[in-house]
């Protein structure tokens, strides 16, 4: 069997496409598009390609990007009170601040004080609450977009086996938490998880967000499954390049899966096309306007 | 093997117990006991048969108890206001609304009326979002005494097999929160589960909280297996009479089980006690005292 290679990047393309279609409308109603704030705290590379690449497809779909860079010693109070005039712009229809903080800055702090309303990350406890408890709501956006993945490729999830492996707040439990609401039949697996290998050999979907390197091997799955990878690991190379990796191994994954999302390729895409989603629901839902169909 | 019948009575006695040996501490620091109030909508004759026991087991622990019985036909803009009135009351710790409420009433707005703070059910979106975002917050009653439970028959369940029949939000989505935060590796399963017999099987922890009599036979569990039975069945028998029955078979689970709850007796008297111990600790967190060791 070879699996069919789940091309996130094009999905992720006609998302983003679909929300650029929906904006015209929004800025014919309210005279304005909508808007994201970023918010970037200190020097960490990585974060500063990911906030430049939100930046190029939030203008890309015609909505307006705003980046706050705030030096690595800011206080955290500062950070607070920025984020509270952000909550207080009605310009502004979502609000990212982009993980991780400065040790010194408590990110719950951080989190807890975004308002609900615009917290288009979905990391707000009481955005975390109503998903947990069926309400509508914002909902962080890799997860979902594991979720729209996994939906285009297997139709309904209802009594299908689903393994979560991982439980962050951004990945695993919300992830668990969209595909219980699907009706799947979802375990919650981890580091402490004793026979993973058991539990990957009866899933029909296997959701890999845990941070390690390849660990899902190939021979684990039930043939036919759909894999989904949320890893991005950079490991290193005998000739001493490196190369990002998974948390499946990909190759071994081709011969035994029915569905694999590739790394990179796969769920990254699908990540900044939802946030995208969650700034036009966002902005839709703050001006009483009903949410377009995406 | 025959089964420990797990005494969720005598446990309950025991925390109702450390409840009111915290109280007098509490009266001390503030001047006041701490208060409950519960409301209840209505003439459902269960219900008032809960309140009236929960009114007890109140003053039994030294703490205020305040019932509001109000007509079946209120509208819902006068419970709403009575609910606020109790937000606004500081002599009031706890609030509880009493469900089901009539057909015109909206429970979800009159959860999400609660203040957090006072919501002694858990309810709360603010609180389900707490629980699932690992932040302390109240957590719902009846899943927080299984826990206890289980904690008292196992020790540490890390790396333990859970499985949850049942996808509530009162009883079965709080309850997979709290053994995934606990480091089991945990399964939701429900009613459009295939194979709930296979999932059974290998569970060391089942907890049943699905409202279906008798649906888990004693010969799908593991040997040894620790089974919480949330169910609460009234079932008619072949000589007219009516006998309560759980979600397990009993009979059945004493033979293959390591430990059982029985119903009645089981898990119905922690989910008073935890009640109690909800208010105690809303108490002190509202008036910033240290939680007391319960």
């Amino acid at each position: 069997m070879s699996a069919v290679i789940i091309d996130g990047k094009a999905f992720a393309a006609g998302l983003r496409g679909r929300v650029a279609d929906a904006v015209p409308a929004f800025v014919a109603a309210t005279g304005r598009a909508p808007g994201l704030s970023v918010v970037l705290v200190g020097d960490d590379p990585a974060s500063h390609v990911y906030v430049r690449n939100k930046g190029i497809a939030t203008t890309g779909a015609g909505m307006v990007s705003v980046e706050h860079r705030l030096p690595a010693d800011v206080s955290e109070a500062e950070l607070l009170a920025l984020v509270a005039a952000l909550n207080a712009d009605n310009a502004v229809d979502g609000i990212l601040v982009q993980m991780p903080c400065p040790k010194h800055i408590s990110e719950a702090r951080v989190i807890a004080a975004v308002d609900p309303a615009k917290d288009v990350d979905g990391f707000h406890p009481v955005n975390a609450g109503r998903l947990a408890s069926g309400l509508p709501g914002l909902v962080p956006c890799t997860p979902s977009g594991c979720l729209m993945l996994l939906q285009d490729a297997l139709g309904d999830l209802s009594g299908k086996e689903a393994l979560v492996i991982g439980r962050s707040n951004i990945v695993g439990k919300p992830m668990a938490a969209l595909l219980v609401a699907a009706s799947a039949t979802v375990t919650a697996a981890h580091s402490r998880t004793r026979d993973l290998a058991a539990h990957v050999a009866r899933a029909d979907i296997v959701v890999a967000a845990v941070g390690v390197p390849e660990l899902v091997r190939g021979d684990w799955l039930k043939p036919g499954a759909c894999v989904i990878d949320v890893g991005m690991n950079r490991i290193a190379l005998p000739d001493g390049k490196t190369k990002l990796v998974g948390d499946v191994n990909f190759a071994e994954a081709l011969e035994t899966a029915g569905w694999v999302t590739p790394v990179p390729g796969g769920v990254g895409p699908m990540t900044i096309a939802c946030l995208l989603r969650n700034t036009l629901l966002a902005a839709h839902a703050r001006t009483g306007l009903a949410a377009p169909a995406l």
